[in-house]
């Protein structure tokens, strides 16, 4: 099997699942209870916070825990907007943001709050001057994505957080699940207060995640209780799970060290390939992300297009995997400025640091051939 | 090793750490994915759904899961009293709930709502007809919880259930953390529109767990997103900790088949013996829980009895794991009544099923040296 759809989920790494099973048998007890066993368990987790803290140059205590991205996503956008309804009522986000953000925004129109979505150019990014410009009195959360889950555009969070600076009554949220491994990012003095990853997109686990919540960030948490990660996300530690996640976290620094100029070459191997495809249109920039690759077959369904390649051994998936059985028009696509019947017939590429160059060989091989055959037949 | 703090976390079941090892390794696509192998996942989790459903005689469509018993309170409570604001803005609870519960309904004082907490008697039970009472054309929502965790103490749920029917415009919220396998609770027809439960009570994992809620129910989700479960609480699913969930629950239930009057048998045991210890006070009730037993031994710190047991390979711990590191007084046995000195020296033994007679005899002999030998030297 050829799996080329890292960014709906990754394979998880066999020495990740391995450190939750052992953690799970040997540090079974509630790292909360005060004996013993349960002072080891809050012991492990604490190296492991620390670990991560080293690996993403921030604070051990600027970690929380988290069930997913899509948990870290509502809570640092929920949890600022609850909080801080007294400041104001204004956010700004884009049109581009994955439904966890993007309908957690919607929800909280309905309870009182505007949002501005700011449109996307034909590579789908965001200009930096319509961030600036649509911050008034009332803002209190600025909520945009790193890289984009469907074309792998990659915004200018650098440049924006510079603007959330001189703003300090605003929030700056970044949903970095795309980007973690594969696009760089410096959290301290960058302007971000919160940034959300994402276990199983790292070859980690689902039901594991973190959110980067910047020292002095005051969140109204979605789980009240019992006070546990600081009393933003209460609940029984999953320790299991939040080593297992900082394993994986470490595991994807590596492999991003020695396989970052490998994805490039596999990246821009799509690019040279897929573009000469009679019939097929290209929708990520050369710009984006090394491990998204989006294109249309305008008159294909992209269902038909799966299922042929996937009989063929090779794993392709469309849209993001929450959207996909929802709607057959891709809502990215939509905001980058393409037609219907191209933001309709979106296909999603997408690579891990374990894709092989041979793999993406016989991938160009089979999609150039199904593709025509398909036409063949269907046209 | 004797563990008897199984109400703080319960060993995990080999079995169960096995189903989710394998299902992260063979089962890992994302079930939203439209290819097969998303297909399959999904299938999965339908089946193990629908045993849960069997098991609990409720309607799949009934079941959404969630990270926990922390996040399960929390979407039914907040997930409620955002919702149906509109309708009312006043909540009914009792002066002992976990921590997951009170301090939710505390932060809903903070966003304008009100919220009446009853007491409870000596033996830690609410009055019937005082709930009856605290309801007004305001009232939203009843949470009361079925087992407590710290007393063992039961509350009279389904006479609750029966004024809830009476009132179709409030919904009733019932945490059955503790009670889940342990005290039988009908969720059919019993005017329970929502209940708790968690994982990692039952000899499953940590962040694991599920909420019931009854047919037709709306909540304002926490989180917000894909779609999943229902859209009531996105994210990609954690399929292989909700397989392993629902696998810890057919076992607790085929443990609960045989074992139950054992486990009543050394719970009497445990009654008989430390309530004739000197200077040790009970209390929990008789008619409590069969697996958490409450002693004070008045003149003793807690952890200083946790320590000495450890010592002698015996795990218990004091009041609720989650608020053990926070207060040295029991807020329930506070509102049970008992003087501060006795709400002060809360010692908490909890069985499970595997707990055996004789570990249980060498406890009651540990104990009482222990306490003797601590009040000698300390006294
Ligand atoms: C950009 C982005 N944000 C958030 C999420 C949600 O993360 P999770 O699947 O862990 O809930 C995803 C993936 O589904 C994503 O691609
Ligand atoms: C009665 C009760 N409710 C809720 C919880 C919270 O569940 P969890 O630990 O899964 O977050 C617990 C345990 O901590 C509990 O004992």
């Amino acid at each position: 099997m050829i799996y080329l759809d890292n960014s709906a989920t990754t394979i998880p790494d066999e020495s990740v699942v391995q450190s939750f099973k052992q953690v799970s048998e040997k540090y079974f007890a509630n790292p909360s209870s005060i004996h013993e066993l349960g002072a080891d368990v809050e012991r492990l987790q604490t190296k492991a916070r620390e670990q991560a803290a080293t690996l993403l140059q921030i604070d051990p205590s600027e970690i929380i825990f988290t069930s997913g991205g899509t948990e870290g996503n509502n809570l640092a956008i929920k949890g600022v907007a609850l909080k801080y309804q007294g400041r104001g009522n204004h956010i700004i986000t884009t049109e581009i943001e994955h439904a966890s953000v993007y309908e957690t925004c919607k929800s909280l129109e309905e309870l009182g709050f505007t949002v501005t979505y700011l449109p996307v150019n034909s590579d789908g990014v965001v200009d930096v001057q319509m961030v600036r410009s649509a911050i008034t009195n009332k803002t209190i959360l600025i909520s945009i994505m790193h890289v984009n889950n469907e074309t792998g555009s990659i915004q200018p969070i650098e440049e924006i957080g510079e603007i959330a600076k001189k703003h300090p009554k605003l929030f700056f949220h970044v949903d970095a699940v795309q980007a973690l491994g594969k696009v760089p990012l410096q959290l301290h003095h960058s302007g971000i207060d919160l940034c959300t990853f994402s276990g199983h997109k790292i070859h980690g686990l689902k039901g594991t995640g973190m959110l980067y919540i910047k020292k002095g960030t005051v969140l109204y948490p979605l789980f009240h209780g019992g006070n546990q990660e600081q009393g933003l996300r209460s609940g029984t530690e999953n320790v299991a799970g939040n080593v297992s996640f900082v394993r994986a976290l470490r595991l994807m620094m590596e492999r991003k060290q020695k396989g970052y100029g490998h994805l490039q070459k596999i990246h821009q191997n799509l690019f040279n390939h897929l573009g000469k495809i009679d019939g097929v249109y290209i929708n990520s920039s050369e710009h984006g992300a090394p491990h998204i690759m989006n294109v249309s077959v305008p008159g294909l369904k992209p269902e038909v297009v799966i299922h042929a390649l996937f009989e063929k051994g090779i794993v392709i998936s469309t849209q993001s995997a929450c959207s996909s059985k929802q709607s057959d028009k891709s809502r990215v696509l939509d905001a980058s400025g393409r037609s219907s019947v191209v933001s309709s017939s979106g296909l999603r590429i997408s690579l891990s640091y374990d894709t092989s160059e041979k793999e993406i060989e016989i991938f160009i091989r089979t999609f150039t051939e199904t593709i025509k055959h398909l036409k063949d037949i269907l046209e």
